[in-house]
């Protein structure tokens, strides 16, 4: 099931606007062809509801939960040359498209879990997951690029996978280049004694990571269950003031999440109040080296 | 009204709990010596319903929104010698508590928004709010103390006061000092569009601190409107793993919360898998100096 929650900012000039959509699907593990079909017929969906920049799901052409790293190896493919990706640059082409899309990435013998970052002209780059979650640990190496940041006609786009969003480092970093909204291709799992009264925790890391940084986040997650291991949907596109502005998307379903959203707003709005601003009261001057280095490693 | 919320951790041996109390309260603007009598009142109130360590809001001596500096100067005291803090240290010895309680305080000219830290053997030592929010700018010196952490028989304690929360850098650097609980004494303001059917921002940043660092939060927040400034209760008792143990206390009474913690867990717990521990896989190789330091300030 595909259902579509749109919510436009009417009180906007509608130049502004760049309507987002996060695609949750279930991408089926080691299916690469049918996933790339998968992805893009959901991506022509998207762009024919007036979809520009559009989100999908970490590894969403191989599957996760690899039996071993062979199998990681034969489903990942070289950026930007492999199947997958040319197919993204194709529609992001013929659609006038932004691509945000989890793919598993081969680099010589060496494998990363990332996202390929795609706009209308082609190929614009990649991002590497910095923070690999349990038996990624196995079949990845840790991302190396950094947290790059994007500048495109859309706006400033930069890109965290699943586990970085457990960081607030990957939002920090993100914000203080300059990042209106992070885009999240994520496989959330269960997290332990999650009460049903409340949040996901991953929705809640989110809300607080753009709260802190005056940033959009636009989270496709996947749903499903893969040999045994359940994924948690609830995608969610969130406001920079933190508040969510489409979703949870269901638990189980696929779901398209889309929102019209001011990107510059995420600069525009990020004072609090005549004195405060949430990246210019940093105590840069206090907080010392131990936050971003192995200078003075804690002994935790 | 002053209700209890009282739960125990029946599974773990008793000798490792300390049952933490956050006193929500209403203390009144200009009355100081009826503020501290009523401070007082409720620690000891505490004390008997079991508590060890007790944490009181922000200011809680003297109230919130000062007219001007000199009506904020005359309500400060010295640290530890003023008669707010001699009252806590009284109480403490005799009762033999650990305190954590928001003051107004002087240090010849400077007035800080500070935390006395109290044990039972005496004064412990001051945080100063690092990070001041609105007005408080036009009366406070920003905290010139860092974020210290306390080695005291209960475990390791650090302090955070009201929007010092809205800094992931706070949680992070109490954390990686090894804290294992963060008291909050805290003025909690209300947040613009906060939506009724999801937590207060103030508290999901707490949960969010406490989630990626394994650290245990406990924040007293006060109630009423003082001058027209209304502010936001919810008092909250964070577990190491990000979820409420007790609380979001009510919005407009006052109100005791009591938990059984122990705080060893925000050790032993740390870890989430075979491979993920949230501290230890920060990739501090690659986050570099804009994060600690002015070193690399960006242009935000």
């Amino acid at each position: 099931m595909i259902t579509e929650d749109v919510r436009t900012m009417q009180e906007k000039p509608p130049e502004a606007l760049v309507r987002v959509a996060c695609l949750q699907f279930e991408p089926k593990i080691g299916q690469k062809e049918a996933n790339i079909a998968r992805s893009v017929a959901r991506i022509e969906a998207a762009a024919a509801g007036g979809a520009r920049l559009i989100v999908l799901p970490e590894l969403c052409n191989s599957g996760y939960v690899f039996n071993e790293r062979a199998e990681a190896h034969d489903l990942a493919e070289e950026l930007p040359a492999g199947p997958s990706c040319a197919a993204w640059i194709e529609v992001a082409h013929r659609l006038g498209l932004h691509i945000v899309a989890g793919i598993a990435e081969r680099d010589g013998a060496a494998l990363y879990n990332s996202a390929a970052v795609i706009g209308p002209e082609g190929f614009l780059g990649t991002y590497r997951k910095n923070h690999l979650w349990g038996e990624e640990n196995l079949f990845f190496e840790p991302g190396d690029l950094g947290i790059p940041v994007w500048r495109t006609p859309l706006g400033r786009i930069a890109v965290a996978i699943c586990y970085d969003g457990w960081f607030p480092e990957t939002y920090r970093l993100a914000a203080l280049q300059g990042a209106e909204i992070l885009c999240v291709p994520t496989n959330w799992v269960p997290m332990p004694e999650q009460p049903v009264n409340l949040p996901v925790m991953a929705n809640i890391l989110a809300m607080s990571g753009a709260h802190s940084n005056g940033m959009f986040v636009a989270a496709a997650d996947r749903v499903g269950n893969e040999r045994g291991q359940p994924f948690l949907g609830c995608s969610l596109i969130v406001d920079s003031t933190g508040w969510p502005l489409a979703g949870p998307a269901s638990a189980t379903e696929e779901q398209v999440l889309m929102v019209d959203l001011n990107l510059a707003d995420a600069r525009r709005k990020r004072a609090l109040n005549t004195f405060n601003h949430p990246l210019r009261d940093r105590r840069t001057d206090m907080y010392g080296e131990m936050l971003g280095s192995d200078a003075r490693r804690s002994w935790y």
